[in-house]
């Protein structure tokens, strides 16, 4: 990477909350050389982060973390994130990037405009579709948002320079940035992200209740319940963050769900083959 | 291996069904040396089969194939197996080993019962728990079965000598064998993969009529809908084999969601997050 790009980096970066995305987003800009500096908070484990090195400095509280700070990205779950919007309002410096990595922008997206007055032009919601069943700092991967994708949901408001600088620093770790706007976010991840990750759940909970002995479930169940091993609060904020657009999103496959079973009652196979090869169709164009 | 435990080979074997289960038992019986010779038989593609070297000749009927064998693996979809049984019965070799690698298991025990008479005594109905979403002989892998459970399903009438025969063949070819009465194959497998298959399916199929783009799709979505890219007509007959089990078991995963969405209607996350630790319990300790 050219200096003059890595010149185009975030400055001096406060990451609040240094868990599996934030860790990595460390140190991805670390290793790219996308932060000048980089101070981390969290409620439990920076100073984890700080002996992994994934981040230069701990600070106490989140106002010190911020303090000074070119970019400030809120790593933590959804709700905190929407909390130290409004608690960390008044205390951004001017002219600061304020960025997320929540899995639900639309309550990051009120919060902001309820609370961040003057600097709202520099809020650039965004969602890096990464994450893997692991959490916690010592899961952090440099590499974790290579190839992957990363939305972008801009406001009205927001600084288009902002947006774009943001952009580009995605793009230098190696993701390809999609522009989306928030409630479009928002019913799109409810169906393709939040809701099957409920059905895997759902599902691993089903067998897990039958009592059926483990040594009997194929690869087949393993892929289909991997994101069953994901963290339980993790997901349970994330679905109540985006309650109506997931309930939504279930009651779209209750309804592909329920011309599977109505098919099978009937053992209607032309029907059963119909409904499974427009998936699989689906699949593999997209696998 | 040693002489004497290839010596307890599968002697001259026809293959009826040279898929990628056929296919690969083929090849893994042909280097390990756990068959004298491979006759292959299939609707579509024996000669495919045979020109990838998976068999050592093709016949010309299934009546051709099973003359003078040893040992007759009905490697077909499960419907064509219970047709084979009836249609092969007169011409089963005396002391023959029937099995078959069908993912259900009540249909061929009933064709068995009915129509194999005194060759009762050598069918010993079995289900390796293998696959891939991929498919035909092409595919075909020796090492496909290696590391996985492999379910037999005798019968009280099946011959001990025989079970224990095929038991140490699949240890050979490197599976773990786990008995199982039929029944009780069918139920589970109703529930840790056929009906998890048709919801596989079912959410691709939802994401697929919603219209969202390919590329907003995170790996977590490809993970839950890897198994919709299986063969369509193969799953249609499946489900429609094993239809009651499998209905059962639907019943059982739609308490689950429907526990889940409940939770969720009510922004109840300890119910939610109590759900989930339930299920990410299940799946870290089988993982």
């Amino acid at each position: 990477m050219a200096a003059s790009s890595r010149a185009a980096g975030l400055g001096r970066v406060a990451i609040l909350g240094t868990g599996l995305i934030g860790g990595s987003l460390a140190a991805a800009l670390k290793q790219g050389g996308l932060a000048s500096h980089l101070v981390g908070f969290s409620a439990g484990d920076a100073g984890q982060a700080m002996s992994l090195g994934l981040i230069d400095e701990v600070a106490d509280s989140v106002e010190q973390a911020v303090a000074g700070c070119d970019t400030v990205v809120l790593a933590a779950p959804v709700s905190v994130n929407c909390g130290l919007i409004a608690r960390l309002a008044p205390h951004l410096p001017p002219g600061v990037l304020l960025t997320d990595v929540s899995s639900v922008k639309m309550p990051v997206v009120a919060a902001g405009l309820r609370h961040l007055g003057p600097a709202l032009g520099g809020f650039v919601p965004c969602h890096p579709i990464a994450g893997s069943e692991r959490s916690g700092p010592q899961a952090a991967d440099p590499a974790l948002f290579r190839g992957r994708i990363v939305i972008l949901s801009p406001l009205p408001q927001s600084d288009e320079r902002k947006t774009a600088r943001l952009e580009a620093v995605w793009a230098h770790l190696g993701a390809r940035v999609i522009r989306l706007a928030p409630e479009e976010h928002d019913r799109v991840y409810g169906l393709v992200s939040h809701w099957p990750h409920a059905i895997a759940f759902a599902l691993a909970g089903a067998v897990a209740r039958d009592g059926v002995s483990r040594d009997l479930a194929g690869l087949g169940l393993m892929d289909l319940t991997r994101t069953a091993a994901s963290s339980p609060e993790l997901w349970a904020d994330i679905l109540i963050q985006n309650a109506e657009p997931v309930l939504a999103a279930a009651a779209q496959v209750e309804r592909q769900i329920a011309l599977v079973e109505a098919a099978l009652r009937q053992r209607d196979r032309a029907a059963l083959v119909n409904l499974f090869s427009e998936a699989a169709a689906w699949r593999k164009a997209t696998g």
